[in-house]
């Protein structure tokens, strides 16, 4: 099997350096009415060809008057005049016409009948007159060469009667996905075959750029094939994106085709997430290929596309955008490697921090959070927590305090809690990271809150024990979510026939584990104890996943027969249920933030029916204590 | 004449809060297709109807192998591996079948041939396997309500199967131009008429904040056709904008026909630009009256439209965007009105400082180039020189360090140097102060360049002594932009027989002069001295005019006979002239400047041929010296 080898394997400013330098980007121009051309650059300049006001014109209501006939007029001896004689009415904008030079207000006026007036002050010559031109005097400039058009000039161009501006044409950007497992977009799903939606994250991408996209079907896994297409794109568009599968094979064609047709400058950038980008050319037209990964996609698309974007339409390309936080996680990343960590931000502590999202590079979710990357140097092995970085921002919001960040215990409730409070314009984003890294990471003040239902054997009590030993410093309020079941989720029909906790040490069960520090785990290892099991004799003791649903997700595709979970997922997935255990589960706030609207907010929607109404319509919960304040050795509870 | 009188003069926030509160925006919602959804807003939530990925896929490429198999593999016991009885070939994205549960990459094989592969090391189970659900879980929300879909979120409902999204439908606006004296864009002008481009720059503002919009033809000032069209907007779209002429009579009808079908909440804001809004309801729309004078229209558009439209999206008005800044000049503003200054920003000195545009409510142009607003509150007389204050920005960019800033005299050269200085990316800002207050802005640090063609009678030199007066503390550079020739600007064919300076003093001619401190009226006093005639014998000498092409344009109009000005604004109008003197026409830079980027370019655009082909095609101008420094007591110049 021929593997693909990245020819180089450069630094984002040596990719573009090699690429850009061979083009002399701009699309043709074309005349449009100016009252469609809003956000567009001008490729010709526009004088005025009428001088406007063109005539002079009343700036107020009133009457307009031969202002050397007015110099005698003084509130002891006021001036009487008649109309048509002395003065005639003019409204704002009506001509002052010959022999008229001012115009007095109508607020000025006392009027006496049968058309006299009188006035008690004189009036300057021209007071009260627009002056021709005072806008725009003819042959003024009013749109240079690579303006960008906005909404108030458009007006400047009418206003001088012309209705048509020459423009550069938007560019035409065409996108070739590739790859013979992949599916079109709203296709019955296959094992093996993913959906192509690569293309259109990145069409939105150039459109909002300003550009033109036009998308070819998936083209498989041919040489010829692809050839073919990306011939025909370099005739008709100005900027062709090939978009690799997944597979290396595609890539592979992409990177032999465009040497083939034309010059490929680079293949291969030492950045993370998404190495393997082509750039190149063909027919004079600039080509990228990028990789089957969709953040690694987008990154490059971000990085290397949207200057070609902007400069085919005669603009530079913005600049980045930065603002300077604390990171509140250690992050560790690979010499050599440009890391592009995608971060959230929020204020916290009165302090604005940037939250790391999932580095996985096929997690689309967090392109969608996050606000921002946090770029660590290939020179650089990380950076520290509470370390002083510069975030580059991907989006124009800057609602950090409307952010709420929740670490801790996984459960489907908290999905209805993050829709509820995004009608009260809350954006809630939860990690999953089990209770006690919940908790930890409170001390550690790398989120708002945290949810848990840590058991203790001891004396049966939930989450105060850990929270003493692991927060401290920090004075908390419990507010309990719901009482929840605990269970095996097992196969629709156990079909291995489970009944108990024993039954999982046989040979014929595979199993499926939380990880540690997760309240379920917490909840198994006791329940183990209690039945006097020992873990390695339980086949995929070591095999964990980090929250209810994947777990559930795993049981569901049949690789795995068993897994302790809520049973809400086992039903999300229609999955049978034994139950082991009802258990507390909790809301951990810092009593410091009792007052943050966020937190507000979301006991506001903890304790609004219309939360509770969504609940209950999932399984296995018990809302009695929902909303209600925990207090240690509560006997009741 | 019946007069309108305003109803109430309310701030701002008053008008806002009696306004929106009658209504409980939304429009109705639509299902469209995903990737057709980027910036709309979610109606109602999504969740994933597919986990993704939804079998094992491979996360490399490489061979799926048993990993109980590889565990005693190490680099002393290497293992053999048979293709289909321990392995098989996986690219990134394939599926692992069952049975197998790891992947080993391709770089870590020796292929040995035949089929058989060698193993270094042991695999633990699911390495380099996706998770099912690593990206989404079946019944994870993707989108929220309120949710903005950006162009990532496509990729995430694409990836479980969907391709459809309940969103909002955009807020249909409907403009409504009224006034019997104005003509729709593209007419003919007509003395007494002007061009209705109001409707036009809030249309593109509103389609810029979501909307789509409606435009009626301009209706005449006649109340029933005015109401007819009123009530059908109120019936079809969801937000009524009257565009009111410049005439008192429309916005009077306006009100009154709101007050008949509905209610008018608020008419009069006390803002400057701009009082005589109407905000009301009819048929329970919101609907809004704004003024005719195009900048006091924009801002009662972006001050009250803008929440409307917004809202009725689903989404919350953006949060105004400030920046604190110096600002150049003394402002002086009236108690008891806000005022919104417009302003420019640049970098000036080395510190972001803003500039004070026009204020003139019928300059749209102020608009195009200004970067925010100064708010001087209603309880402020204006503010001081140097004051720190916060500009409220109406614009995204900010590119503050590429606008570079001129106060000086003016010509129609500029506009050459300002479009050749776009296309170097420069914006190029231009004030027609005159020579001597060009000069004392520099003193003020108000700009960062001057133009002057200050004449010494004492001993024919340009600029230089007017410098050492007024310019202390600072070295500057003079830089030649032409030499050109100045004179008296008369119309066609000399109807009044003017033939020197002398013929001014005659009773039938009227003058025009030009504004105290620029370069032409000092010349103008130095020749009215050398023929010994006073300016008190001149009709006209008091009305002032700021430019030569408004000079030029008044003239034109045939409300003057006569004025002071350059060649090329005389040619411009095609008017007649007689030359009375070749002056200096130089750049003043101060020297810490020429090393500025805007000073490089622009020297670079006054020394091009390019430039010096442009001014060639104006008549007038003697470029021997442009580009070159001037000196002192150079008797050659």
């Amino acid at each position: 099997m021929e593997r693909n080898i990245y020819l180089n394997n450069v630094s984002v400013e040596e990719a573009k350096e090699k690429w850009y330098k061979n083009f002399n980007l701009n699309t043709n121009t074309e005349i449009i009415d100016i009252r469609n051309a809003s956000e567009r650059v001008v490729s010709k300049k526009l004088v005025a060809i009428n001088s406007t006001p063109h005539y002079h014109a009343s700036a107020v209501d009133g009457i307009a008057v031969r202002s050397v006939e007015t110099k005698d007029a003084s509130d002891m001896t006021p001036l009487k005049l008649m109309i048509d004689r002395d003065y005639v009415y003019v409204d704002t904008g009506d001509a002052v016409k010959d022999g008229f030079n001012a115009v007095i207000m109508v607020e000025d006026l006392n009027d006496l009948g049968e058309g006299v007036l009188e006035i008690e002050k004189a009036i300057t010559p021209w007071a009260n007159v627009r002056n021709i031109g005072e806008s725009l005097v003819k042959g003024q400039l009013i749109l240079s060469k690579y303006q960008k058009i906005n909404s108030y000039a458009i007006g400047q161009v009418l206003e001088t009667g012309l209705t048509e501006v020459e423009v550069y044409k938007k560019p035409m950007v065409e996108f070739i996905p590739t790859g013979t497992e992949l599916l079109e977009a709203g296709s019955e799903l296959e094992i093996g075959r993913l959906i192509e939606y690569n293309s259109h994250v990145l069409s939105s991408l150039a459109k909002k750029w300003g550009a033109d996209t036009l998308r070819n079907d998936i083209t498989i896994d041919d040489y010829e094939l692809i050839k073919d297409r990306i011939i025909k794109a370099s005739e008709r568009s100005d900027f062709i994106v090939v978009l690799s599968g997944s597979s290396a094979g595609s890539e592979d064609y992409t990177s032999h085709i465009i040497e083939e047709l034309g010059e490929v400058y680079v293949h291969g950038v030492s950045i993370k997430p998404g190495g393997p980008v082509i750039l190149g050319r063909v027919n004079n037209k600039p080509i990228i290929g990028v990789p089957g990964y969709p953040v690694a996609a987008a990154l490059n698309f971000e990085l290397f596309a949207r200057k070609i974007i902007y400069n085919l339409q005669g603009l530079v390309e913005p600049k980045d955008k930065k603002v300077k936080v604390k990171v509140k996680t250690k992050i560790v990343s690979k010499l050599g490697f440009r890391e592009f960590v995608r971060v959230k931000l929020t204020t916290l502590n009165g302090e604005l921090v940037a939250i790391p999202l999932k580095r996985a590079s096929g997690v689309i979710g967090t392109m969608v959070e996050a606000d921002g990357f946090l770029i660590i140097s290939e020179f650089s092995e990380g950076v520290n927590r509470d370390e002083l970085v510069d975030i580059t921002l991907i989006k124009d919001n800057d609602d950090y305090d409307t952010t709420l960040v929740l670490n801790g215990s996984n459960d489907l409730i908290l999905d209805i809690v993050k829709n509820q409070l995004a009608k009260k314009r809350i954006n809630f984003i939860t990690k999953s990271t089990g209770s006690l890294a919940g908790i930890t990471s409170l001390q550690r003040q790398e989120a708002h809150i945290s949810t848990s239902h840590l058991l203790n054997p001891e004396n049966g009590e939930y989450n105060f024990s850990y929270i003493e030993k692991y927060l401290r410093n920090e004075e908390v309020v419990l507010i309990n979510i719901a009482y929840r079941e605990q269970g095996m989720i097992i196969q629709k029909g156990n079909p291995k026939n489970i009944k108990s906790i024993k039954d999982l040490v046989n040979d014929d069960i595979i199993f499926i584990n939380r990880q540690r520090g997760s309240g379920t785990r917490v909840l198994f290892d006791y329940k183990l104890d209690e039945n006097n099991i020992e873990s390695k004799n339980i086949n995929g003791y070591e095999r964990e996943e980090f929250t209810h649903m994947t777990l559930a997700s795993e049981i569901n595709s049949g690789s795995t027969d068993v897994g302790i979970g809520i049973k809400s997922a086992a039903d999300a997935f229609d999955l049978d249920f034994i139950p082991i255990h009802k258990e507390r589960y909790d809301l951990v706030i810092p009593k410091k933030y009792l007052k943050d609207e966020r937190i507000v907010k979301l006991l506001e929607v903890i304790r609004s029916k219309e939360f509770k109404n969504e609940v209950n319509k999932l399984k296995g919960y018990d809302l009695k204590y929902t909303g209600k304040e925990m207090k240690k050795n509560d006997s009741n509870r």
